[in-house]
Parts: C-alpha cells; sequence; structure tokens
C-alpha cells in the first residue's frame, strides 16, 4: 500500500508509570501524520479546512497494539488509505519501532468531512477527495 | 448491564481548534474511569497492581464518536464487562453529555494481563478476575 | 487569602515513568480550577470570553514543585487574585495534598487580556474585573 | 550562549480552542529539548538516570509567553545552562518560530537531582555535571 511516512521520537510526556507509551497517544501520533501528509501536499491543515467549509472529526478509531513503546524509541508512523466513501473515509495505520521494523501499533480511523456551523455531515469536497486518492494510488 | 459510573467535567487542556473534545482524550476518560473503579473496590490502583506483579496494557481500543462534547461539558463515563477471559478482559464504555444523557461515545478496551518483568501475557490473577465479575453481576 | 477550590484526583495520563505527576500537568490543574470558579460564578467559560470578545492567554507563568504528586492522590487546587492590572491580572495558585495538606505545589499566572482578532493586548473588560475583585475580597 | 537547539513541529494535540498552543505544552517541549540533548552525548535517558541512582525532577519552573504559537508552526527549541549548583542546575530556554526567529517563549526550569528511593536531593552526580558543563562552555 502506497503510505505517507512521519518519523517520531517518544517524549517524556508520552511515557507513563509502567515506562510504556500511554496508549491514548497513538492516535494523537496518526493526527501527526495527517498534518504533516497535508502539508507534504503543499497545504495548511487549518487554512486547508476552512478554504473547504469543513471540520474533519473522526466517527471511530480502532487500535491494536502489538509491542510496548518507549521512552526516546524511534517510531515509523506510516499512514494509507484504507476506503474513500462520500462522506468519509478510512485511514489505515501501521507504527514500526526502528531500527528493525518491529510492528508496534496498527490502526484505522474513519474521518468524517461536517461542515463547519452544525458539525452535519457534508459530502468530502473534490480537493480532499483527490488528495486522498493520491494516498491510495500515486501512480 | 452493571455499570460504574464516573462523572468528569471538560476541561480546557483537552479542547482542540475545532472546539471539540480532541478525541484521544476519551480513552484517558476511560482511564480515569477505571481508575475510580478500582479505589471504589478500597484499593489503591498501582499497589494493587504491584501486589499482584502485573500490568496492565491495552491489547486493543475501539471508539465510535457520536457527537461532539465541548469545554465544561459534563460527561457521565460508564464502564462495564463484556467479556472475561483467561489473560485479558473487555471492557465496555459509554460516555455520556449530562443532563440529558446524549450519547457521545462508546467503545471497547481490551485489557491484558502481563508480567511487569517482560510484558509477557499471564493470566488475570483471580484477585482481578473476582474484581471485574462483580463489575459484571453485582447480585 | 480568600480562595477558589477545586478537588482533583491524579489520573494515569498524568503521572511519568519517574511515577509522579509530569510537572507541566499542574498548569493545567490551575486552568481547571479557573473555569470551575467562572462556571461558580454562573457563567460559560468560552461564552464569557465570546460576549466580552477577548481572549485570555498567559503572559507569564511560574511554580515551584514542592513535593511530588503521585496516582490517584487527592488534591486541592486553590486559587487567589494577587494582582489587579489594567489589562492583566495575576492569579495565584497553590496545590495541597488531601487529607494532610502537604503542599504539592505553589505558582502564579499572569493572565493577559486580549482581543480575539489580533490578539493584541485590550484592557481587562469591567465584568471581568468584578468577578476577579471578588476572588480578591469576597466581603 | 552555547545552545542545544531542537526542532518541533506543533501538533494538533497542543492547539486549544483558541487556535494557539496551551501554554503548558511549552514545557513539555523543554523536556524534548533535554531528552534530544542527552541523547546527542550518546546516552539513553533513562538508562542515564538508572546509571546514576537518581530522578531529575523539577523544583521550579517560570516561562514568559512573547507571541503565540500556532497549528503547524515549527519551532526551535533553544537550551542552554545558566546556574550549575550542588545538587540542582538551572536550564535556560528559549523558543522562536521559524523562519524569521520570531521569540515565542523564553523560560527557566530549575532541575534537582534526587535518589530514586525516596526523592530526597542529592548532589548532581559528576557524570552528570561533566555533561552540563559542555553545554555551558563548549570550547
Amino acid at each position: 500500500m502506497p503510505r505517507f511516512i512521519l518519523q517520531h521520537r517518544v517524549p517524556w510526556r508520552d511515557v507513563d508509570v509502567a515506562a510504556v507509551v500511554n496508549y491514548p497517544r497513538f492516535f494523537s501520533y496518526f493526527e501527526m501524520a495527517e498534518l504533516e501528509w497535508v502539508r507534504a501536499q503543499g497545504k495548511d491543515y487549518l487554512g486547508f479546512l476552512e478554504e473547504m467549509n469543513i471540520w474533519l472529526p473522526r466517527a471511530a478509531a480502532h487500535c491494536n497494539f502489538r509491542a510496548p513503546a518507549r521512552l526516546g524509541d524511534l517510531l515509523s508512523i506510516e499512514m494509507g488509505l484504507e476506503r474513500l466513501g462520500r462522506s468519509s473515509a478510512t485511514l489505515g495505520y501501521q507504527v514500526f519501532r526502528l531500527p528493525g521494523r518491529e510492528l508496534v501499533v496498527d490502526g484505522q480511523v474513519v474521518v468524517a468531512s461536517v461542515s463547519r456551523e452544525h458539525f452535519k455531515s457534508v459530502p468530502l469536497p473534490e480537493k480532499l477527495r483527490d488528495l486522498l486518492q493520491r494516498l491510495k494510488d500515486p501512480e
């Protein structure tokens, strides 16, 4: 699967008393990859949302935790498109520990397109569909 | 379903630029309910884990986001037991906005029992099974 | 000093690998007290800011960490007014561990009144001055 | 002043409803720089603390917020040594927005050396003093 990849070093604030990354933070790591992916397309994330007059809240999120990540671990956060619907899309994620590429986490996030006023479902704007298509199939 | 319930007010730090709760925080709210539930059983969470010689990392987590939550919303975080396995258990969660009980979020978290040394799967200690059973069926 | 007091239980997400509250979280606890204080005055925090056409960013923040706080500790977050200027105010905070009232943290935060458009300094609105005065001297 | 520098992109999770970085996060950014600085000295942060049999909690932290930072801003987090005491050291920080080097934040953090058992003050280990000295004067 074509993927966008972001490397990230686990910071102090994400590590819990069991000395592993507190699991909700992996969803924040997914968000970081999404932000960088939009930037890599030459767009400012907030400006792009404003221009399309939408927000992109999550309708659902799922994660499997395969191995613990620890302070200072270098993670490869890898993002692809799994499904492109009319008013939502499913992004797929895998997080590997570098070097060695041990799988740490895999998950999916359903991103919903909603109006800025009332958070009501609206079709994914064409500009965003185009971007997402490229994530699926870059050729 | 019998449930443990924790009320929680949405703080400033959890609300994002779209003026809604940043979704990974709901998983932290699940953790808050779990901590309070153990306390309500008369146990200190960390002491209890140490006594059983385990950690309780998550094997998987899933959440559906039904409605946005906003700054200052009073949330009812409700927790029940969905499945009790040999070395893992599935906790179910619903989050409602008060008053009115609009459903904001529902989800499941698979909690795994692992050794403290090597994070290897071990059977759920009897003490914890007993506690979890009570969450399922208080009669 | 007259004070507004909020009790708060230390959640899992705030505790670091040294098993103590990660220090930046105390500033978030200060924010929680501020939010509850505005609510206790019968006002919705965001609505109140919008009505006054300001934001209240921090110009400075200072904290002394006197004793570690740990998972599940019940904290008393206590807030008073230390200085009321033309376009800023200094809030003073003390955090105690309950029961026993061991001092955990004390600090000050300088809150600045700024325009919503350009984040430029503007005088503290009269409504907010009145509220802050009451924090100083309730008689 | 000789400095260690870390670049960091502001992620979604750090931006609040006023569309600016929630101020406590800057202290987390200071921690990120500290972690990377230790790594740049060829040391694993947690392993290094364990080897010296200490933790490094903060005794005090101060920050001036000069300009708001926003989602996606590229920040330069710059760290130097301001004071080296017997059992504590003061690290100084400046955060600039890139490009242009607009000053966003400056602050100081007092790092205390404490025993791992009881969190009691102990002299800064020689190994750490050496590292800190290099931060002050690399020639």
